[in-house]
């Protein structure tokens, strides 16, 4: 039997910025009986999450479901939409960003990849004045599509998509938008048809509650026109046979069926509590933790007030001092598991996930571990985060529904 | 559909002092499908359980388990050893004592109940020797049976068994010694042999971290000896056809099988651990936890530090304050479930439960609802507990086994 | 980690007359978090328990629950309304009436054990005549109550209950009725109002589709006035404490609080699919049973058809074949659980639960592995059970909802 | 709340050839809670896990583990050895591989299809010297790989695949051997090494008794030699980075970690019974419902005995019977599903899964649910096949381990 209990009593603290933790309601959910994926009720199903989904979306077109995780997705919507060759503008926000921009040129795709330089670059969202120059420049149009992502979860920066949109339409250029929203969906707020993006990419596993293995595209028109076109080789990905088993509840070959139960109770979860009861649940934990990094006289890595994630905060460690040995004590001594510093961030910050099945107390506890653990480490503080993240909290309540 | 979230998001901290939070892998255990009571599965889960037990009791002898909650493992005590008329000497150490008294007289036995005066006679624990004294007036032997708690749940008060037996001694006194250590069981130390206690008490949904529903009867020869001349009425309590049943590892009558399956998870979680580990993790979170009481400038109910106890702490009000509105401003708000002053104590003091599926963090989160809540009821506190209980833990690390 | 898993492979059947297997809906919802029993929720699920509970005794008086298995329900229903030296009038109806029976001598009471004699007297159900005849005997009214078992959970007999009303009416006794539906409720119609019970005892474990741990009684007004007179020593399962602290939805005690979220579960399944079409779903099965064991040419164990059980089947076996042997070889090779021949009936017979999480295609199963097991022991049969059975599940469609 | 249970109760007989029912003791181990897939215990359950994975392919070499469903490592198998233009041998065997062959022409290959012709080709399995006969012609070694499906789960059959070995080595012809047994590892013997398979292609919903979304490839060394050099735009399948971060148990991107507890836990069952006895309790369930079939006076699907599926059966109507009708009645008068007629087979013949969480009794189940329905849908039958069946399993004990 699976032993995961390494310490002798209580519950891990999950607080990486995904997979989050995830609620009992969804686990129950998940441990009903699978059911064959071709019989009646599976269709009824199927269709009821499909609207749903276009709520949370914010979406009136389809939106793809993927058995496959979140990197799947990026994949789907590079291939469905663009062919081996093709010229594509990213902008470099994060690690993700940068693993997006390598599998595209994987996929054989020209992909042209601009940003802020160096390590603080990534601490400031997507610079849509960037974008706009370089697609004023681009009067052939050889750039097929812009690609950004929306909440950059190596960084905790929740850059401004409807500002790339202003960009795009500013240059008259006709690129398609993807957007990477793996970790912002159903956390911070998203507006797939109001910012007019062509295709959003989304994962189970972050503000869905889920555990990873499932994956979304949600698509425009025009990325549809697009994808009957495109000459990259796919099968799984392809988007028109899915459409098609879509119609009735279906997909063409076997969907993650306890998965999908799973995605049926989150979805009721969000939208009964209701999503901008959702949004600000988040902004508020946010801003509290912000507080505490503040009192501990520490950096929140990102460097714009206008783009704080509401999905984590990445909290910079003073010069000199190793953030994933801080990390490691913390796991060991508190059975907290933190997000670590990726790429340019490497051994430079930590990031605290406030997402998923949390409360005020849950991060309370968090706070409290991270400074404990600085303090075990040798990390200067200037004052108590869990205090004044606990004021925050105390003195900013959540309107109750 | 049932529905307990009250909160939209995160887990309620329900640290009240028991029931306890149950671990995961325990309520993984119950979800295992009934079986048959009579088949020979059960007969050899029932012997290795019966095994089990006896070592977290610290006896040679036998356990009875009821398929009842703990209130009915004190009429089991009762009613197997003495007869209607009996005279019994107990203690009040607070309200459960108080409860068992109660019901002694319903018995038709003639407890007697001697005590420190008042409410502040709840604040100590058992008094050795006014037991000592009052048996040594008794020298026609009219009293049967002594009867004590040793962890006083609506105290935070763990009396001294040993001392009790020796008080019992030095008077010569053939008087049985009934105590209940239904809260104390698995979390604070507890020696049925070596203390030569009698009949012991316990339940399910403390220390062994189970949902509530089944309890304990540890039984020493004398009592036995003596269940088999009583002359009180019962039928689903009496032990001789437990006894018999008990030889092949079944019951007389239908047996809690689901519980059972979690009764035996908990033995192997505990025995797997070690008691002793098991008791100084306990010791551990209550010293963080009067670390912290300190530090608010409040008194911890318990006025003798011999007989603090490891499972829960009473935290006391300032005059003038009425602790249930603190209480329910730190339920309402933090989602955060907290013991409330009972019989004497009413409204004066309210308890933390540091037991069951806890560890360092949930109770620096339980720490944390309690400074904010209060500070939001307008108590007035010296310091802040929770930075001062965060730093007792970061300071004594529990031994890693 | 517990393993319960013998067979290699699949699903444990378990057709014992109860404990029931427990739908997986119901294991859900025992997995929620406890809760503080002293809280504001508990208080709402616990009226509304009470008051569904109501419509399946189908009463309007208040139902006791019980954290105890169903013996304890038992002791409750004497120890609450007699008192020591009382005279009852019991009918051996089997086993359980008999275990009843030796129950109430250990409480003190002067059970009279009346019935038809020898084993086929366990064959029919209670003859309300003779208590009649009894009643009529006693006009010093020294019997103080009449105890019947209404499902025989040891024969597969539903006794007529309306008819002992009307025999106590008939002799103009006024003696109390406590009635016995341990295995009867949710499964065989009950009447408690309409048949002028007294106290009816019920459990958990078998129509309710529960792990045992509680169980009932239901209470008339006279019940309740006995009560209050009575000089039976007893505490845990008095009525008076219950009675009032559940005006608000609260017990005295710890309360089983996972083995009610089943409960509530359980009340809503059975209330939403409506109690007639409960007891026409087990009538039928019943049918269809009795109609497999007329094909092997065995005799079912309850004689007159107007009282077969629709909760369970006892299948004679032929003069020396000894049943438990039979049950051995279907348990050892179809992982199949039924229930053994008790008391009078050891060896002679077996019997086949139909009750709990079941359907057709279960019953097919079982029916089956009987078959097989029967043919592997050696058993005569004159033709197939199984396909008897099927043909009558086919050609009696229960009417859909 | 999902609600699933369309029938008033029981639990639904789901005997597809897949999703299998999956064992309790696997959703037990999916609700252990998600941890971070980059912190040291996910790297140690990833060795782990795939330290066993080799033993049930019995290979030595890598395995990858897909987070997508079985289609998905269809495509990686195709996309990480072969380039788009590339010539492609697969034997059509019935839907999958059809599915598989126009897979490839998604995926730009020149995929050639051989079999044998019509409905009835899809009777039997692959034919080894169609296979050798058309790898001598290509003399110019055009052709790249060899497709076969090992167990066609749309006809029941299982395919030699040594046979095919055996066929490309006579023809000593260079191509790659790219097996598909999504639905016969674990239930069939399957031998990697041993019978020379460069890509075999598994999934998680058949003999891994797990929900669907996890997939599997295989590789030989000439296979990852081949992958080196090829020219497919893939990035989520791409073997390369796979193979380095599981040197450490991690996966590039975000794996299914709850999945994962759920396969560690399969594998732990299968190879704690021993894979030998798998095979042959499959090999027993299948010979016991042909037994039945025979019994009925019905058409098994696969007509060459060699060839017989383990897993599942096909059951081929009398002409002018429309096989989905037939299931339709089954379904809705016995909570059971059946698997439908795929493609040639469509309306022809329904499938048996006899696979996953089942025993001889659930198989009895089956067999008289169908029996039943049949006869309602008026299908002439010349026995009784349940009995048939069930003598077949009571006389053919499965040897105990």
């Amino acid at each position: 039997m699976l032993n995961l209990d390494f310490h002798p009593s209580g519950r891990h603290f999950l607080q990486i910025p995904g997979p989050s933790p995830v609620p009992d309601r969804i686990l129950r959910a998940m441990s009903l009986p699978t059911i064959d994926h071709r019989g009646p009720e599976f269709g009824a199903l199927g269709l009821e999450l499909l609207a749903k989904l276009k709520q949370v979306f914010k979406t009136e077109g389809p939106v793809m479901v993927y058995p496959a995780s979140g990197t799947g997705a990026w994949e789907a919507a590079l291939s469905n939409t663009l062919s081996p060759g093709d010229r594509v503008l990213m902008f470099e926000t994060g690690h993700f960003a940068t693993l997006w921009h390598k599998m595209a040129r994987r996929l054989q795709l020209e992909p042209e990849f601009i940003g802020l330089p160096g390590y603080e670059g990534w601490r400031r969202g997507v610079q849509a004045d960037m974008i706009e120059a370089r697609l004023r420049e681009d009067s052939a149009h050889e750039i097929k599509a812009v690609c950004v992502v929306h909440n950059e979860t190596s960084t905790g920066v929740t850059s401004d998509i409807a500002a790339v949109r202003r960009a795009i339409d500013a240059a008259n250029h006709p690129a398609l938008l993807l957007v990477d929203t793996i970790s912002g969906l159903c956390s911070a707020d998203y507006r797939h048809d109001e910012w007019g993006v062509d295709v959003t990419i989304s994962g189970s596993q972050k503000g869905l509650m889920l555990p990873p293995g499932i994956s979304f595209n949600a698509l425009s028109d025009k990325a549809i026109a697009a994808s009957r076109h495109n000459r990259m080789p796919k099968s799984f990905w392809a988007w028109d046979e899915i459409l098609e088993a879509n119609q009735n509840g279906y997909w063409p070959y076997t969907p993650s069926t306890n998965l999908l139960y799973g995605l049926n109770e989150a979805l009721d979860m969000l939208l009964d509590e209701g999503l901008e009861h959702v949004f600000a649940r988040h902004q508020r934990w946010a801003a509290g933790v912000r507080t505490a990094v503040q009192a501990w006289g520490l950096e929140v890595q990102c460097l714009d007030p206008d783009v704080y994630s509401p999905v984590l905060t990445g909290v910079v460690m003073p010069e000199g001092v190793d953030a994933d040995v801080v990390r490691k004590i913390i796991y060991e001594r508190f059975d907290l598991s933190l997000g670590m510093g990726l790429g340019k961030a490497k051994g430079k910050m930590f990031r605290i996930g406030h997402l998923g099945d949390c409360n005020d107390l849950t991060l309370i506890a968090t706070l409290g571990g991270c400074e404990a653990g600085m303090k075990l480490a040798g990390v200067p503080l200037s004052g108590s985060g869990v205090t004044a993240g606990l004021e925050y909290f105390a003195e900013h309540a959540l309107d109750e529904r």
